[in-house]
Protein backbone atom coordinates (compact mmCIF):
# COMPACT_ATOMS: atom_id res chain seq x y z
CA UNK A 1 0.00 0.00 0.00
CA UNK A 2 1.29 3.50 -0.95
CA UNK A 3 2.20 5.52 2.15
CA UNK A 4 0.30 9.10 1.82
CA UNK A 5 2.57 12.34 1.11
CA UNK A 6 3.24 13.87 5.15
CA UNK A 7 1.37 17.16 3.00
CA UNK A 8 -1.62 15.26 2.45
CA UNK A 9 -1.61 13.94 5.34
CA UNK A 10 -1.58 17.23 7.27
CA UNK A 11 -3.88 18.94 5.34
CA UNK A 12 -6.25 16.46 5.32
CA UNK A 13 -10.41 17.39 6.86
CA UNK A 14 -13.61 15.70 7.56
CA UNK A 15 -16.55 16.94 6.58
CA UNK A 16 -19.11 17.27 9.52
CA UNK A 17 -21.76 19.35 8.00
CA UNK A 18 -23.11 22.08 10.25
CA UNK A 19 -19.85 21.81 12.34
CA UNK A 20 -17.48 22.56 9.52
CA UNK A 21 -14.66 20.46 8.89
CA UNK A 22 -12.94 19.06 11.55
CA UNK A 23 -9.09 19.02 11.36
CA UNK A 24 -5.52 18.07 13.51
CA UNK A 25 -2.52 19.74 13.58
CA UNK A 26 0.29 17.64 12.23
CA UNK A 27 3.69 16.51 13.98
CA UNK A 28 5.46 16.68 10.46
CA UNK A 29 4.58 20.05 10.46
CA UNK A 30 5.31 22.03 13.87
CA UNK A 31 7.22 24.71 14.52
CA UNK A 32 8.45 26.04 17.71
CA UNK A 33 5.01 26.43 19.28
CA UNK A 34 1.99 25.01 17.38
CA UNK A 35 2.65 24.06 14.17
CA UNK A 36 4.08 26.34 10.78
CA UNK A 37 1.81 28.83 9.82
CA UNK A 38 2.16 27.94 5.85
CA UNK A 39 0.22 24.44 6.60
CA UNK A 40 -2.05 26.58 8.83
CA UNK A 41 -2.47 28.47 5.65
CA UNK A 42 -2.80 25.22 3.69
CA UNK A 43 -5.45 23.66 5.77
CA UNK A 44 -7.56 27.06 5.99
CA UNK A 45 -7.85 27.22 2.19
CA UNK A 46 -8.21 23.46 2.23
CA UNK A 47 -11.31 24.06 4.10
CA UNK A 48 -12.92 26.18 0.98
CA UNK A 49 -11.75 24.07 -2.20
CA UNK A 50 -13.00 20.96 -0.22
CA UNK A 51 -16.58 22.70 0.44
CA UNK A 52 -19.41 21.21 -1.08
CA UNK A 53 -20.35 24.51 -2.10
CA UNK A 54 -16.97 25.67 -3.63
CA UNK A 55 -16.54 26.88 -7.21
CA UNK A 56 -13.52 28.10 -9.14
CA UNK A 57 -9.98 28.28 -8.39
CA UNK A 58 -8.36 30.49 -5.37
CA UNK A 59 -7.23 33.64 -6.55
CA UNK A 60 -6.86 35.41 -2.88
CA UNK A 61 -6.22 34.18 0.50
CA UNK A 62 -5.84 36.27 3.57
CA UNK A 63 -4.88 34.20 6.91
CA UNK A 64 -5.35 36.05 10.74
CA UNK A 65 -3.38 34.11 13.17
CA UNK A 66 -6.18 35.09 16.21
CA UNK A 67 -4.01 33.05 18.61
CA UNK A 68 -1.50 30.49 18.74
CA UNK A 69 -2.92 27.16 17.20
CA UNK A 70 -2.78 24.55 19.58
CA UNK A 71 -1.50 20.73 18.79
CA UNK A 72 -4.96 18.59 17.88
CA UNK A 73 -8.11 18.78 17.04
CA UNK A 74 -9.99 22.08 15.35
CA UNK A 75 -12.95 22.90 13.54
CA UNK A 76 -12.75 24.86 10.16
CA UNK A 77 -16.05 27.11 9.17
CA UNK A 78 -15.88 27.87 5.92
CA UNK A 79 -19.33 30.43 4.73
CA UNK A 80 -19.75 31.33 1.22
CA UNK A 81 -20.68 35.08 1.89
CA UNK A 82 -21.30 35.89 -1.75
CA UNK A 83 -22.00 33.60 -4.84
CA UNK A 84 -21.58 35.73 -8.07
CA UNK A 85 -22.18 33.99 -11.60
CA UNK A 86 -18.25 33.21 -12.01
CA UNK A 87 -17.05 34.42 -8.34
CA UNK A 88 -17.57 33.42 -4.77
CA UNK A 89 -16.28 35.18 -1.24
CA UNK A 90 -15.72 32.97 1.61
CA UNK A 91 -15.51 33.74 5.69
CA UNK A 92 -13.71 30.85 7.12
CA UNK A 93 -13.22 31.09 11.05
CA UNK A 94 -11.02 28.33 12.72
CA UNK A 95 -12.11 27.09 16.15
CA UNK A 96 -10.06 24.96 18.76
CA UNK A 97 -11.74 24.27 22.34
CA UNK A 98 -14.25 26.82 21.47
CA UNK A 99 -12.29 29.53 20.75
CA UNK A 100 -11.30 31.97 16.85
CA UNK A 101 -7.65 30.93 16.65
CA UNK A 102 -7.68 32.11 12.57
CA UNK A 103 -9.63 34.27 10.49
CA UNK A 104 -9.47 34.38 6.96
CA UNK A 105 -10.92 35.44 3.89
CA UNK A 106 -10.96 33.40 0.13
CA UNK A 107 -11.68 34.56 -3.15
CA UNK A 108 -12.35 31.56 -5.58
CA UNK A 109 -13.10 32.76 -9.19
CA UNK A 110 -13.89 30.61 -12.74
CA UNK A 111 -10.29 32.01 -14.66
CA UNK A 112 -10.90 33.04 -18.18
CA UNK A 113 -8.38 33.47 -21.36
CA UNK A 114 -7.38 36.98 -20.84
CA UNK A 115 -4.20 39.14 -22.33
CA UNK A 116 -1.50 38.96 -20.28
CA UNK A 117 2.01 39.99 -18.99
CA UNK A 118 4.52 39.47 -16.59
CA UNK A 119 6.17 42.50 -14.79
CA UNK A 120 7.88 40.86 -11.86
CA UNK A 121 10.32 39.35 -13.84
CA UNK A 122 12.64 35.90 -11.80
CA UNK A 123 15.72 37.39 -11.05
CA UNK A 124 18.78 35.64 -12.36
CA UNK A 125 19.85 32.81 -10.62
CA UNK A 126 21.98 29.64 -10.78
CA UNK A 127 20.07 26.60 -11.32
CA UNK A 128 18.67 24.22 -8.42
CA UNK A 129 21.25 21.24 -9.38
CA UNK A 130 24.05 23.95 -8.59
CA UNK A 131 22.61 25.54 -5.26
CA UNK A 132 23.94 23.21 -2.04
CA UNK A 133 21.11 21.72 0.12
CA UNK A 134 20.67 24.21 2.95
CA UNK A 135 23.25 22.21 5.65
CA UNK A 136 22.89 22.06 9.75
CA UNK A 137 20.10 20.53 11.82
CA UNK A 138 16.89 22.45 12.00
CA UNK A 139 15.43 23.79 15.21
CA UNK A 140 12.05 22.74 14.16
CA UNK A 141 10.43 19.96 12.51
CA UNK A 142 8.76 21.41 9.74
CA UNK A 143 11.38 22.62 7.99
CA UNK A 144 12.68 18.59 7.73
CA UNK A 145 9.10 18.73 4.90
CA UNK A 146 11.06 21.02 2.44
CA UNK A 147 13.90 20.79 0.20
CA UNK A 148 15.82 23.99 0.33
CA UNK A 149 18.73 25.41 -1.57
CA UNK A 150 19.69 28.76 -0.54
CA UNK A 151 21.10 30.83 -2.99
CA UNK A 152 21.26 34.20 -0.67
CA UNK A 153 20.01 35.28 2.52
CA UNK A 154 20.40 31.22 4.20
CA UNK A 155 19.30 31.67 8.06
CA UNK A 156 22.16 33.00 9.97
CA UNK A 157 24.69 30.37 10.74
CA UNK A 158 25.38 32.53 14.13
CA UNK A 159 23.27 34.27 16.43
CA UNK A 160 25.88 36.92 17.24
CA UNK A 161 23.92 40.21 16.33
CA UNK A 162 25.81 41.02 13.43
CA UNK A 163 22.71 41.12 10.62
CA UNK A 164 22.90 42.04 7.12
CA UNK A 165 22.02 45.35 5.53
CA UNK A 166 19.01 43.99 3.11
CA UNK A 167 16.76 41.24 4.32
CA UNK A 168 16.87 39.62 1.18
CA UNK A 169 16.58 35.86 0.83
CA UNK A 170 16.21 33.56 -2.22
CA UNK A 171 15.60 29.81 -2.20
CA UNK A 172 14.86 27.08 -4.44
CA UNK A 173 12.46 24.89 -2.38
CA UNK A 174 10.26 21.81 -2.74
CA UNK A 175 8.33 19.13 -0.85
CA UNK A 176 10.77 16.65 0.58
CA UNK A 177 9.64 14.45 -0.68
CA UNK A 178 8.61 15.76 -3.98
CA UNK A 179 4.89 16.31 -4.39
CA UNK A 180 2.76 17.74 -7.70
CA UNK A 181 2.49 21.29 -6.78
CA UNK A 182 -1.36 22.25 -5.62
CA UNK A 183 -2.80 25.53 -4.29
CA UNK A 184 -2.46 24.33 -0.47
CA UNK A 185 0.97 23.78 -0.86
CA UNK A 186 1.81 26.72 -2.96
CA UNK A 187 -0.17 29.27 0.18
CA UNK A 188 2.56 26.65 2.33
CA UNK A 189 5.33 27.42 0.40
CA UNK A 190 4.53 31.50 0.66
CA UNK A 191 5.39 31.11 4.46
CA UNK A 192 8.34 29.53 4.06
CA UNK A 193 10.60 32.18 4.44
CA UNK A 194 12.03 32.77 7.77
CA UNK A 195 11.33 35.79 9.47
CA UNK A 196 12.95 38.80 7.57
CA UNK A 197 13.90 40.31 10.78
CA UNK A 198 16.10 37.59 12.41
CA UNK A 199 17.85 37.68 8.68
CA UNK A 200 18.62 42.01 9.65
CA UNK A 201 19.43 41.19 13.32
CA UNK A 202 20.74 38.01 13.61
CA UNK A 203 19.25 37.66 16.70
CA UNK A 204 16.75 35.12 17.87
CA UNK A 205 13.61 38.01 18.77
CA UNK A 206 10.64 36.12 19.05
CA UNK A 207 7.97 36.53 16.61
CA UNK A 208 4.48 35.48 15.09
CA UNK A 209 2.95 36.27 12.03
CA UNK A 210 -0.39 38.09 12.49
CA UNK A 211 -1.55 38.38 9.01
CA UNK A 212 -0.46 36.50 5.54
CA UNK A 213 -2.21 37.08 2.21
CA UNK A 214 -1.35 34.96 -1.27
CA UNK A 215 -2.54 35.96 -4.45
CA UNK A 216 -2.78 33.22 -6.92
CA UNK A 217 -0.98 34.33 -10.21
CA UNK A 218 -1.15 30.26 -11.40
CA UNK A 219 -4.18 28.49 -12.97
CA UNK A 220 -4.40 24.80 -12.66
CA UNK A 221 -2.84 23.88 -16.07
CA UNK A 222 0.17 25.91 -14.89
CA UNK A 223 0.28 24.47 -11.55
CA UNK A 224 0.41 20.73 -13.15
CA UNK A 225 2.80 21.74 -15.91
CA UNK A 226 4.74 23.13 -12.90
CA UNK A 227 4.60 19.44 -11.39
CA UNK A 228 7.45 18.88 -8.92
CA UNK A 229 9.55 21.23 -10.43
CA UNK A 230 11.39 23.59 -8.07
CA UNK A 231 10.12 26.65 -7.07
CA UNK A 232 12.13 30.06 -6.78
CA UNK A 233 11.35 31.84 -3.74
CA UNK A 234 11.85 35.58 -2.95
CA UNK A 235 11.45 37.39 0.50
CA UNK A 236 12.13 40.99 1.90
CA UNK A 237 11.07 42.52 4.39
CA UNK A 238 9.90 47.24 3.80
CA UNK A 239 9.51 48.13 7.27
CA UNK A 240 10.60 47.30 10.87
CA UNK A 241 8.32 49.47 13.49
CA UNK A 242 6.75 49.57 17.33
CA UNK A 243 6.18 45.67 17.12
CA UNK A 244 5.61 44.59 13.80
CA UNK A 245 7.67 44.49 10.37
CA UNK A 246 6.16 43.11 6.85
CA UNK A 247 7.00 41.12 4.21
CA UNK A 248 6.55 40.68 0.26
CA UNK A 249 7.13 37.59 -1.50
CA UNK A 250 6.87 36.12 -4.67
CA UNK A 251 7.06 32.15 -6.23
CA UNK A 252 8.63 31.57 -9.73
CA UNK A 253 8.93 28.04 -11.51
CA UNK A 254 11.69 27.34 -12.74
CA UNK A 255 10.57 28.39 -16.29
CA UNK A 256 10.05 31.87 -14.98
CA UNK A 257 6.15 32.26 -14.56
CA UNK A 258 5.21 33.87 -11.54
CA UNK A 259 3.22 31.59 -9.84
CA UNK A 260 2.08 33.92 -6.52
CA UNK A 261 3.01 37.01 -4.61
CA UNK A 262 2.58 37.47 -1.15
CA UNK A 263 2.49 39.39 1.84
CA UNK A 264 2.79 39.46 5.18
CA UNK A 265 2.89 41.42 8.48
CA UNK A 266 4.57 39.43 11.70
CA UNK A 267 4.69 40.87 15.58
CA UNK A 268 8.33 40.64 17.10
CA UNK A 269 9.45 41.81 20.19
CA UNK A 270 12.52 43.92 21.19
CA UNK B 1 -20.52 77.20 11.82
CA UNK B 2 -17.51 75.54 9.91
CA UNK B 3 -18.37 72.90 7.43
CA UNK B 4 -16.94 69.21 7.74
CA UNK B 5 -14.55 67.85 5.91
CA UNK B 6 -16.08 65.75 2.78
CA UNK B 7 -14.14 62.91 3.68
CA UNK B 8 -15.30 62.90 7.41
CA UNK B 9 -18.68 63.10 5.87
CA UNK B 10 -18.24 59.98 3.90
CA UNK B 11 -17.10 57.81 6.31
CA UNK B 12 -19.73 58.55 8.92
CA UNK B 13 -21.57 56.26 10.70
CA UNK B 14 -23.95 56.00 12.97
CA UNK B 15 -24.23 53.41 15.68
CA UNK B 16 -27.05 51.14 15.92
CA UNK B 17 -26.14 47.95 18.32
CA UNK B 18 -27.28 45.00 17.17
CA UNK B 19 -27.99 46.05 13.55
CA UNK B 20 -23.68 47.45 13.47
CA UNK B 21 -22.80 51.01 12.06
CA UNK B 22 -25.49 52.33 9.30
CA UNK B 23 -23.61 54.71 7.03
CA UNK B 24 -24.75 56.00 3.27
CA UNK B 25 -22.02 56.54 0.39
CA UNK B 26 -21.20 60.05 -0.58
CA UNK B 27 -21.80 61.52 -3.99
CA UNK B 28 -18.68 63.66 -3.57
CA UNK B 29 -16.96 59.88 -3.78
CA UNK B 30 -18.54 58.34 -6.54
CA UNK B 31 -16.32 56.10 -8.95
CA UNK B 32 -17.63 55.20 -12.47
CA UNK B 33 -20.21 52.94 -11.06
CA UNK B 34 -20.79 52.87 -7.14
CA UNK B 35 -18.59 54.31 -4.54
CA UNK B 36 -14.49 55.15 -4.83
CA UNK B 37 -12.91 51.38 -3.84
CA UNK B 38 -10.64 53.69 -0.79
CA UNK B 39 -13.67 55.22 0.75
CA UNK B 40 -15.30 51.99 1.23
CA UNK B 41 -12.00 50.64 2.44
CA UNK B 42 -11.94 53.53 4.92
CA UNK B 43 -15.68 53.05 5.87
CA UNK B 44 -14.69 49.59 6.60
CA UNK B 45 -11.60 50.29 9.33
CA UNK B 46 -14.21 53.17 10.60
CA UNK B 47 -16.77 50.77 11.64
CA UNK B 48 -14.09 48.78 13.76
CA UNK B 49 -11.94 52.00 14.76
CA UNK B 50 -15.44 53.28 16.10
CA UNK B 51 -16.83 50.22 17.78
CA UNK B 52 -17.17 50.47 21.74
CA UNK B 53 -14.88 47.30 21.76
CA UNK B 54 -12.14 48.21 19.98
CA UNK B 55 -8.60 48.31 21.69
CA UNK B 56 -5.57 49.91 20.10
CA UNK B 57 -5.04 51.09 16.40
CA UNK B 58 -4.80 49.31 13.35
CA UNK B 59 -1.79 47.44 11.70
CA UNK B 60 -3.47 45.25 9.11
CA UNK B 61 -6.55 45.69 7.33
CA UNK B 62 -8.34 43.20 4.47
CA UNK B 63 -11.28 44.13 2.08
CA UNK B 64 -13.03 42.14 -0.12
CA UNK B 65 -15.17 43.77 -2.39
CA UNK B 66 -17.86 41.14 -2.99
CA UNK B 67 -20.37 43.19 -4.97
CA UNK B 68 -20.72 46.26 -6.66
CA UNK B 69 -21.63 48.67 -3.83
CA UNK B 70 -24.85 50.29 -4.81
CA UNK B 71 -25.38 54.10 -4.19
CA UNK B 72 -27.70 54.50 -0.69
CA UNK B 73 -27.49 53.33 2.76
CA UNK B 74 -25.48 49.76 4.23
CA UNK B 75 -25.00 48.40 7.44
CA UNK B 76 -21.80 47.55 8.20
CA UNK B 77 -21.20 44.62 11.26
CA UNK B 78 -18.02 44.32 12.77
CA UNK B 79 -17.22 41.46 15.06
CA UNK B 80 -14.54 41.01 17.43
CA UNK B 81 -13.24 37.44 17.38
CA UNK B 82 -10.64 37.52 19.19
CA UNK B 83 -9.03 39.76 22.12
CA UNK B 84 -6.08 39.09 23.48
CA UNK B 85 -3.69 41.10 25.71
CA UNK B 86 -2.91 43.60 23.59
CA UNK B 87 -4.12 42.78 20.12
CA UNK B 88 -7.43 42.21 18.65
CA UNK B 89 -8.74 40.58 15.49
CA UNK B 90 -12.02 41.27 13.56
CA UNK B 91 -14.12 40.05 11.28
CA UNK B 92 -16.49 42.54 9.17
CA UNK B 93 -19.22 42.07 7.14
CA UNK B 94 -21.00 45.45 5.12
CA UNK B 95 -24.70 44.39 3.99
CA UNK B 96 -27.08 45.77 1.38
CA UNK B 97 -30.45 45.03 0.42
CA UNK B 98 -29.88 42.11 2.48
CA UNK B 99 -26.63 40.91 0.82
CA UNK B 100 -23.05 40.71 1.59
CA UNK B 101 -21.25 43.58 -0.20
CA UNK B 102 -17.78 43.58 1.73
CA UNK B 103 -16.39 40.65 4.06
CA UNK B 104 -12.71 42.05 5.86
CA UNK B 105 -10.96 41.21 8.29
CA UNK B 106 -9.04 44.13 10.81
CA UNK B 107 -6.18 43.41 13.13
CA UNK B 108 -5.33 46.08 16.13
CA UNK B 109 -2.86 46.48 18.71
CA UNK B 110 -1.41 48.38 21.35
CA UNK B 111 1.92 49.76 19.54
CA UNK B 112 5.26 49.53 22.23
CA UNK B 113 8.38 50.89 21.31
CA UNK B 114 11.40 48.24 19.83
CA UNK B 115 14.14 48.11 17.56
CA UNK B 116 13.19 49.81 14.34
CA UNK B 117 14.30 50.18 10.57
CA UNK B 118 13.35 51.19 6.99
CA UNK B 119 14.03 48.88 4.47
CA UNK B 120 12.06 50.29 1.69
CA UNK B 121 13.87 53.59 0.87
CA UNK B 122 11.69 56.40 -0.26
CA UNK B 123 12.58 56.99 -4.23
CA UNK B 124 14.69 60.19 -4.86
CA UNK B 125 11.89 62.69 -6.59
CA UNK B 126 11.76 66.37 -6.83
CA UNK B 127 9.12 67.68 -4.00
CA UNK B 128 5.20 68.30 -4.24
CA UNK B 129 5.82 72.25 -5.21
CA UNK B 130 8.11 71.31 -7.87
CA UNK B 131 5.52 68.53 -9.44
CA UNK B 132 3.06 70.14 -11.60
CA UNK B 133 -1.17 69.20 -10.72
CA UNK B 134 -2.39 66.79 -12.55
CA UNK B 135 -4.29 68.24 -15.31
CA UNK B 136 -7.60 67.44 -17.43
CA UNK B 137 -11.11 66.84 -16.42
CA UNK B 138 -11.41 63.48 -14.40
CA UNK B 139 -13.99 61.11 -15.43
CA UNK B 140 -15.48 60.21 -12.03
CA UNK B 141 -15.58 62.43 -9.08
CA UNK B 142 -13.82 61.07 -6.72
CA UNK B 143 -10.88 62.27 -8.35
CA UNK B 144 -11.91 66.01 -7.44
CA UNK B 145 -10.79 64.81 -3.90
CA UNK B 146 -7.50 64.15 -3.99
CA UNK B 147 -5.02 66.61 -4.76
CA UNK B 148 -2.30 64.73 -7.43
CA UNK B 149 0.93 65.32 -8.77
CA UNK B 150 2.09 62.57 -10.66
CA UNK B 151 6.31 62.34 -10.91
CA UNK B 152 5.45 59.55 -13.53
CA UNK B 153 2.82 57.13 -14.93
CA UNK B 154 0.22 59.67 -14.79
CA UNK B 155 -3.34 58.29 -15.99
CA UNK B 156 -2.96 57.97 -20.12
CA UNK B 157 -3.86 60.82 -21.68
CA UNK B 158 -4.45 58.97 -25.04
CA UNK B 159 -6.62 55.64 -24.89
CA UNK B 160 -4.44 54.60 -27.95
CA UNK B 161 -3.55 51.34 -26.95
CA UNK B 162 0.18 52.00 -26.68
CA UNK B 163 0.77 51.07 -22.97
CA UNK B 164 3.69 51.25 -21.10
CA UNK B 165 6.57 48.67 -20.73
CA UNK B 166 6.15 48.72 -17.10
CA UNK B 167 3.15 50.16 -15.05
CA UNK B 168 4.89 52.08 -12.39
CA UNK B 169 3.49 55.37 -11.15
CA UNK B 170 4.30 57.79 -8.33
CA UNK B 171 2.59 60.84 -7.91
CA UNK B 172 2.31 63.36 -4.28
CA UNK B 173 -0.66 63.60 -3.32
CA UNK B 174 -3.50 64.55 -0.46
CA UNK B 175 -6.97 65.30 0.28
CA UNK B 176 -8.38 67.91 -1.25
CA UNK B 177 -8.92 70.21 0.82
CA UNK B 178 -6.36 69.52 3.07
CA UNK B 179 -7.09 67.26 5.84
CA UNK B 180 -4.73 65.63 9.06
CA UNK B 181 -4.16 62.09 7.96
CA UNK B 182 -5.25 59.10 10.06
CA UNK B 183 -6.02 55.95 9.48
CA UNK B 184 -9.30 55.56 7.34
CA UNK B 185 -7.62 58.70 5.29
CA UNK B 186 -4.45 56.76 4.64
CA UNK B 187 -6.44 53.36 4.06
CA UNK B 188 -7.91 55.17 1.35
CA UNK B 189 -5.04 56.65 0.07
CA UNK B 190 -3.48 52.88 -0.13
CA UNK B 191 -6.37 52.56 -3.06
CA UNK B 192 -5.79 55.98 -4.83
CA UNK B 193 -3.96 54.13 -7.69
CA UNK B 194 -5.47 53.55 -11.29
CA UNK B 195 -5.54 50.19 -12.42
CA UNK B 196 -2.32 49.19 -13.41
CA UNK B 197 -3.18 47.46 -16.38
CA UNK B 198 -4.59 50.63 -17.93
CA UNK B 199 -0.56 52.09 -17.57
CA UNK B 200 0.23 48.97 -19.37
CA UNK B 201 -2.12 49.09 -22.23
CA UNK B 202 -3.05 52.67 -22.70
CA UNK B 203 -6.76 50.69 -23.22
CA UNK B 204 -9.90 51.15 -20.59
CA UNK B 205 -10.66 47.55 -20.05
CA UNK B 206 -13.44 46.87 -17.74
CA UNK B 207 -12.17 46.22 -14.31
CA UNK B 208 -12.34 46.14 -10.60
CA UNK B 209 -10.48 45.57 -7.65
CA UNK B 210 -11.33 41.57 -5.79
CA UNK B 211 -9.48 42.29 -2.67
CA UNK B 212 -6.65 45.16 -0.79
CA UNK B 213 -4.76 44.68 1.89
CA UNK B 214 -3.26 47.66 3.81
CA UNK B 215 -0.31 47.48 6.25
CA UNK B 216 0.08 50.28 8.57
CA UNK B 217 3.79 50.95 9.81
CA UNK B 218 2.50 54.28 11.14
CA UNK B 219 1.79 54.86 14.76
CA UNK B 220 -0.76 57.72 15.66
CA UNK B 221 2.29 59.83 16.75
CA UNK B 222 3.69 59.81 12.95
CA UNK B 223 0.41 60.17 11.70
CA UNK B 224 0.17 63.37 13.64
CA UNK B 225 3.31 64.55 12.77
CA UNK B 226 2.67 63.94 9.16
CA UNK B 227 -0.07 66.10 9.24
CA UNK B 228 -1.37 67.67 6.42
CA UNK B 229 1.78 67.01 4.69
CA UNK B 230 2.21 65.32 1.09
CA UNK B 231 2.18 61.69 0.90
CA UNK B 232 4.52 59.59 -1.49
CA UNK B 233 2.66 56.93 -3.45
CA UNK B 234 4.07 54.49 -5.46
CA UNK B 235 2.57 51.11 -7.25
CA UNK B 236 3.46 48.74 -9.41
CA UNK B 237 1.87 45.59 -10.49
CA UNK B 238 3.78 42.14 -10.85
CA UNK B 239 1.67 39.63 -12.89
CA UNK B 240 -1.42 39.89 -15.31
CA UNK B 241 -2.80 36.83 -16.04
CA UNK B 242 -6.46 34.88 -16.65
CA UNK B 243 -8.27 37.99 -15.90
CA UNK B 244 -6.78 38.88 -12.64
CA UNK B 245 -3.57 41.28 -11.85
CA UNK B 246 -2.14 42.27 -8.67
CA UNK B 247 -0.08 46.00 -7.14
CA UNK B 248 1.74 46.38 -4.66
CA UNK B 249 2.17 50.05 -3.27
CA UNK B 250 4.03 51.93 -1.16
CA UNK B 251 3.18 55.19 0.79
CA UNK B 252 5.90 57.62 2.27
CA UNK B 253 5.39 61.04 4.14
CA UNK B 254 7.67 63.88 3.30
CA UNK B 255 10.48 63.19 5.52
CA UNK B 256 10.88 59.91 4.11
CA UNK B 257 8.56 57.59 6.88
CA UNK B 258 7.27 54.43 5.17
CA UNK B 259 3.64 55.12 6.79
CA UNK B 260 1.88 51.87 4.98
CA UNK B 261 2.30 49.18 2.11
CA UNK B 262 -0.69 48.02 0.20
CA UNK B 263 -1.20 45.38 -1.69
CA UNK B 264 -4.14 44.62 -4.33
CA UNK B 265 -5.96 42.33 -6.75
CA UNK B 266 -8.07 43.45 -9.49
CA UNK B 267 -10.78 41.77 -11.97
CA UNK B 268 -10.05 42.64 -15.57
CA UNK B 269 -11.92 41.55 -18.52
CA UNK B 270 -10.63 41.14 -21.95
Amino acid sequence: MPETHPFDDAIALHWQFESGHRGETSPAYANMVGPFGGITAAQTLNAVLQHPQCQGEPVALTVNFCAAVADGAFHIIARPVRTNRSTQHWIVETIQNGECVIAATVFTALRRDTWHAPEHAKPEVPSPADVPLRGGRPRVEWINRYEMRFIEGAIPAHWDGSGATASLSRLWMRDQPARGLDYPALAAMADVFFPRIWRRRATLVPVGTVSLTVYFHADRDLLVTTGTGYVLGQAQAQAFRKGYFDQTAQLWNEAGDLLATSHQVVYFRE
